[in-house]
Parts: C-alpha cells; sequence; structure tokens
C-alpha cells in the first residue's frame, strides 16, 4: 500500500494533532513539509486541495481530506484493527462521550489556549506585538476550562473514559505549546489530575516521537 | 421506548442543531425549557449535567450528552435506519468528507456567524451595545468564507456530496438567523449556488417545523 501523504510543517498543531494519530494508528506516511512563512500554503496548487489556504491536508489515494480532527477520526476508523486499538471507544455510547470530549477540545479549549500559544510563543518570534488584555482575558477563560477539566479527569483516567482516546490525542498539540513556550506551565501542573493526565498523555511513544522529530528538525 | 429528553430553549442554535436532527431521524422527544436569561443553565442541577453550564444537553437512558455536533453524530448513528437515511454517508470516504465540513462548519463558519448573530440580532434586544469595527471584520472574514462555500456548492449539491448530511444540518440555525434576523440576508442571497443551497436545505420538514415551533413559541 502506498503511503498516505500528510502536508504540512511539523510546528503547526493541526498538522501534528493528524501526524499523532497517524503515529498511534502506526500507518506509513510521507510528511511533506508546507513553508507558511513563505506562504506556500496560499499558493494554487495548495489552494486546490485546501481551499481556505491552511495546514494539514491528508492524502490517501483518491482521497484529498483537510480538518486535523476530521483526519484524526478518518484514520483511527480506516486503520481501526492497527496500532493502538479502540481510539473511538467500544460502542455507541463510548463513541458519543468520545465525540462530546472531541468538541469540548474544539470548541471550548482550543480557543483561549490557541491565542495564549500564539501571543506568548509565537507574536515575540515574529515580531508581532502582544496585546496584554487579551492574553489575561484568555488566561482566566482557559483557567475556568481547565478547573472542568480537573474535576473530569478526577472521575475518570481519560477524557472519555477508561481508555485513551482522539479526544485525549487532540489536546497535545496546543497543550505541548502551553508547557513548554509559553511560561504558563503551572496553568496545567498547578492542576493535580490535568498534570497527571498531561504526563500519561505526553508520554506516549507517539508524542515522544513528534517531540524527537521536531528538535531533529530544528537542529537543520 | 422512553422519549429522549433535549434539554434547551428553541432560541439557542445549538439546541436546534441537535432538534434538527432528532426530527429528520424521527426520534420521539421530549424538550425541556432552559431559561438562559434567568441563568438556569448555571445552576448546580444543570452543571451536574454540562459542567460549562451551556445548553443543549441530551439524555437517552443511561447516557447525558452535550456539545450539539456530538448529539447530531450520536443520533444520525443510533437512528441510522430510521427517518433520512445517509446523514453520515454510505462509505468512510464519505463519512470522512461529511466530517471535513463538519470541522469547517464549528471552525470557520460558526465563528464570525455567531457574531454576527449575536451583535446583530441579539445584542440590540438585549441592549448590549454594538462593536462596529468587529461587525466589520467578521463581516469581511464570513464573505471570505461563504466565497469558498460558493465554489463548493458550484461542484457540489450538498456540502458533504450528493446527499444532504449532517454537515448541511449543522449550517442551518446560524444561517437562519443571518438571514431572518441580522440584516445581512445578502451574504446568502447574493452567491447563486449558496443561495440555493439554502433555500434547499431549510425547506425541508424537520426545519420547517423548527420554524413553526419557534412562531409558536413567540406568540404564547
Ligand atoms: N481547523 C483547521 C485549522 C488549521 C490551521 O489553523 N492551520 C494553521 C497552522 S496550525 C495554518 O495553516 N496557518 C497558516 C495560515 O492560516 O495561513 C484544522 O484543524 O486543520
Ligand atoms: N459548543 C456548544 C455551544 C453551546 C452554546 O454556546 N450554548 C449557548 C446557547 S446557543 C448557551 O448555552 N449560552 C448560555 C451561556 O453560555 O450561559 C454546543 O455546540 O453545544
Amino acid at each position: 500500500m502506498a503511503a498516505v501523504k500528510l502536508y504540512g510543517p511539523l510546528a503547526s498543531t493541526a498538522t501534528s494533532r493528524a501526524l499523532a494519530c497517524l503515529l498511534e494508528k502506526q500507518v506509513e506516511y510521507q510528511l511533506i513539509p508546507v513553508d507558511l512563512k513563505k506562504g506556500e500554503q496560499k499558493k494554487p496548487q495548495f489552494l486546490a486541495m485546501q481551499p481556505f489556504g491552511q495546514v494539514p491536508v491528508l492524502q490517501d489515494g483518491a482521497l484529498t481530506l483537510f480538518e486535523s480532527r476530521a483526519i484524526v477520526r478518518y484514520i483511527a476508523e480506516k486503520y481501526a484493527a492497527q496500532g493502538t486499538i479502540g481510539l473511538l471507544g467500544k460502542s455507541l455510547a463510548e463513541r458519543a462521550v468520545i465525540e462530546q470530549w472531541m468538541e469540548v477540545e474544539s470548541q471550548t479549549y482550543n480557543p483561549p489556549s490557541s491565542f495564549l500559544v500564539f501571543q506568548l510563543a509565537f507574536a515575540p518570534l515574529w515580531g508581532i506585538p502582544q496585546n496584554q488584555a487579551e492574553i489575561v482575558k484568555n488566561e482566566k477563560k482557559f483557567s475556568k476550562v481547565l478547573d472542568v477539566y480537573e474535576k473530569r479527569l478526577s472521575e475518570s483516567k481519560y477524557l472519555g473514559g477508561d481508555e485513551f482516546s482522539i479526544a485525549d490525542l487532540s489536546h497535545l498539540p496546543n497543550t505541548e505549546y502551553i508547557v513548554k513556550a509559553t511560561g504558563k506551565s503551572e496553568l496545567i501542573t498547578s492542576r493535580k489530575y490535568v498534570n497527571a493526565w498531561w504526563e500519561d498523555i505526553s508520554s506516549r511513544d507517539s508524542w515522544k516521537k513528534i517531540r524527537e522529530m521536531s528538535k531533529a528538525g530544528n537542529k537543520k
């Protein structure tokens, strides 16, 4: 079987979300770099695959697919029988709860955490001025979200239930930047259950591999 | 079988998204009002079901589920064999493309359209001052999103392919308000294919029923 192609840079949270799923499911893949700073994602040949001009894009035979969380669902379903099993749950009710936490990530966890990552980790690198008032506002918002997570994770080992699922996986990229690159790691580490969950999911082989790839990439 | 319970007011876009799916799938349901102005969604008994204090919530036997798009997926899957068939596609690849457009709705269509609905339809009713600069910004953003939709819908009858799916369905609530309550209906009607798609999906029995229920509710 030809390897699937994933277009996007490793530093992109949406790309590494999709990649984490490929690694969990032991899918053969080829990672094709897209230079966001050069605006390659807005070139006609890229827009033909992703009309909004964003990474990632997955190609699997005749199928071209974008939106990282749709890619994650597709990979988990198509390769259900290999790699980590049960990423989508074992029943309709389990899948439903996993989908609930997928949506919480996308609707509620992602907006303030992405904002903090952009403002605190990327804006300084790119010489973009920071918006202090909005940083404070988003930190408060994210803190409240994490309080709900703390309660959930005190009652359930993973977000979707007893097993690691695509819901946990989808949180890896933003949380990595929050812990490593924003100076705000205490948002995670100060919360007992959130921190234990983070230690657990971020020490999976898939995520360790992505960390290694990032280090290797940064050395080049 | 006991009817499933859906908690939330009809005027809430997230609630009517879930309700539209119950109607498409001809599921017996009971709609339980939640008074958002009185803050019922922040009361302890509601927070025990939905820890973020938002509507809707679905109860189906032992399962309590929140997040409208997770509810939509669950209903479409559980009642796959009744009501409108094929809301999730007929193959893995069809489901993948439907999920892609579910994500586009949630990540890209919803933020600017929700903002416009809030600022232009609800803020005046609730005496909240409008933010003109942000309205202009979001209208531009939403316009660009709709340009991508126009192209997609010129090539494909529905977002996910040839058949109506949960991806189209998820767009109903925000688009209804944009067309009916923001004074910005030309965003939709000025685009040939978007407008034809809107006319089509909004004249389905499920959505007509929700319009009737809203009218009846407003008369009370
Ligand atoms: N909802 C999309 C978001 C994709 C996204 O925001 N990608 C960013 C990188 S993480 C990007 O392409 N940025 C460059 C640009 O928007 O021009 C997904 O999850 O795939
Ligand atoms: N992502 C959630 C959003 C839910 C949501 O925003 N609900 C609104 C009404 S449409 C709400 O409960 N607002 C009252 C509040 O936040 O206090 C979903 O899709 O279910």
